[in-house]
């Protein structure tokens, strides 16, 4: 059973930084499995690549790899990391894409009133800034660490060196503030929207556990638009739908059409949700 | 020898609908090849999905698995279905996206003057409702059945699990019309563009059986534009050319141009041809 | 180990063609492992084929198989051609999109002022025009040799069948015109944009080597744009910056945004040293 390694970029799929990145792969592994995550993250959007590997990374089998490539402080002295959960083997720059992941893992809200900042690692969390360069590529370059050092270590991982053998332990990483909804006095839920699908999909920040308290139908209230009750499927009801999505959050969706279009929102727009 | 399995959807490639799915498939089956048939079919266009997994499928090895998830109606009671041919295993929703597949394995014509019908399966064809949910990804969303039914049952179907161990045998499934070429009593041959390709080729629902008996040189019609004779290249004469292409179907090109923009046709715009 | 098997094309992700060549190429080799260097050329454009491809081969493994199909002549007397090269196998319409490798290779400069031509191989590559059809898929369209006659070959090669097999040795392929910088006599060096990426940086067809023996900081100009200096990483500095890049051309960057959209340039483009 070959290692799996996935890849998280935003290098597209007109320029062949993807394909450089797998051929170093497999140039030290021939064996290695690779998935593309997503290449089409907007260029330097850590909060966009944050969230889709979220809602990815999951249904991977065990010890899969995930290589993560939104960088826009390449050859800075950002750090590069490994961060190895029970589940998973992450090799990101600490940026914070891996925000999601230390918030679920850590099981605590990382607050979104404060700007990037250090969280400390649980201890079932091992992290490590690569340090050790023997295995990258030479010379490094300044500006496509992707191929010169993520890609090797990634590779290396993924014929079973531990993470130790490419640096020094670490006991915080970088995160972003992962916008929380949050209730009002008057019982009113304050969310955002975090994510548009291809469909125009508009998921929000609310989870089930944000609405369970709820003995009424809630009343959505996003853009000049009002809904009431929640659907089971996308094809319920006409026109705007609101209901919760496969990633576990409320989503507003236009039935046959494109919600995020039509209500000419977008991410970080404000979803209020009342009784 | 590992089982292909071909993932053919409307989930494009921005969001990271595809790599659950994939992610799914590989943690049942680690061995499976995954193999992109599409990912940018127009959203819930259920015709376009037909058309192209039908341009693709036979070129793929003996008892390859296609798993299609074009599905407006997720969750809602539309069937999923399995179809297992002499060549291939197809998992779908039951909504027509497998029409063009049903016709040619049927050898007879869909009429296009009614809309959407069942038609009953030829002997050599098993066709199977999915209605076991043991396999299923627990609990089983009412959005995202790509990854919770269809990618676990192509997993199992890969490695080796018969049709029936999803569910129960059916006689009939849903088809679309699929539109076919006809011929008016003076000899003309009345056609319909089916698909626009990326280089913007206009491929009509005419084939060479539907030419065949003519002893001259046809002239194509399509908008204001006359072609007369059917060229053997898309390099071949100046301006707009007619050809056999490589699905079968006739084709109508502008050399080193795109013929869909010059012309301002589109899918199920008229094509005439005279002698 | 699998052998490797990459495809760069302007087939675009949006039809199947290159899932249908890779269902070719899984049929006569089910263990090849494909690798997409880039589908999204832009139609018929074997310049930045031929770019893409250079930017991306030599980070494969050892004699991986590189298939390129980006082939406006498809079906005329345009010869199919197999290069086998130290380190990896070209399958290729003979019409300039290898112009890079050969020139890397040959360690000459092939001259840009004057149009498409004929250049002698050296003595340890190999090449081949694909002659023999009896591997081809039968009956050879017209329109699509990327499944009829590439991607059998790729495959048949995969598995270890020599290029002379398919063929007659040749001596000579046809190349484009790279364009080189030169230098003018008041010591300015005159290079053109060779490629925009995603992020637009604007990648030159300037080296190091034409640089290097510079001993002031090069001024570099670009449309009304002068910058001073060579910065280390893309987020050095402020506005406009100018740096060795990964491929080893000298790149010209905006930070935190579009180069090429700022500057309204594009392929082609002049771009100035002085000192």
């Amino acid at each position: 059973m070959s290692a799996i390694v996935t890849l998280t970029t935003d290098f597209g799929l007109v320029d062949a930084y993807v394909a450089v990145m797998k051929g170093v792969i497999l140039s030290i592994n021939p064996e290695a499995n690779l998935v593309d995550i997503c290449h089409n993250i907007k260029a330097q959007n850590i909060p966009q690549a944050a969230f889709v590997l979220s809602t990815a990374y999951q249904f991977f089998p065990m010890k899969t790899i995930h290589l993560v490539v939104v960088d826009p402080g390449v050859g800075t002295k950002r750090r590069a990391i490994i961060l190895k959960t029970p589940s998973a083997i992450f090799v990101a720059p600490d940026n914070g894409v891996l925000s999601y992941i230390i918030q679920e893992l850590s099981n605590k809200a990382i607050d979104d009133d404060i700007g990037r900042q250090q969280v400390n690692l649980e201890s079932e969390l091992e992290a490590v800034a690569i340090t050790k360069t023997k295995f990258s590529h030479s010379p490094v370059s300044t500006t496509f660490h992707g191929r010169d050092i993520f890609a090797p270590v990634a590779a290396l991982l993924s014929l079973g060196f531990p993470p130790i053998d490419f640096g020094e332990t670490i006991n915080s990483i970088n995160v972003l503030p992962v916008p929380h909804p949050y209730c009002k006095s008057d019982g009113t839920v304050m969310g955002n929207i975090l994510h548009v699908d291809i469909f125009g999909n508009l998921i929000t920040n609310i989870k089930q556990s944000d609405l369970s308290k709820a003995k009424k139908a809630p009343v959505i209230e996003i853009g000049k638009e009002l809904i009431t009750g929640l659907s089971h499927t996308y094809a319920d009801g006409v026109g705007m739908v609101a209901l919760m999505g496969s990633s576990g959050y409320l989503e507003i969706s236009l039935k046959g059409g494109n919600a995020n279009n039509f209500l000419s929102v977008g991410i970080g727009h404000e979803v209020k949700i009342r009784y």
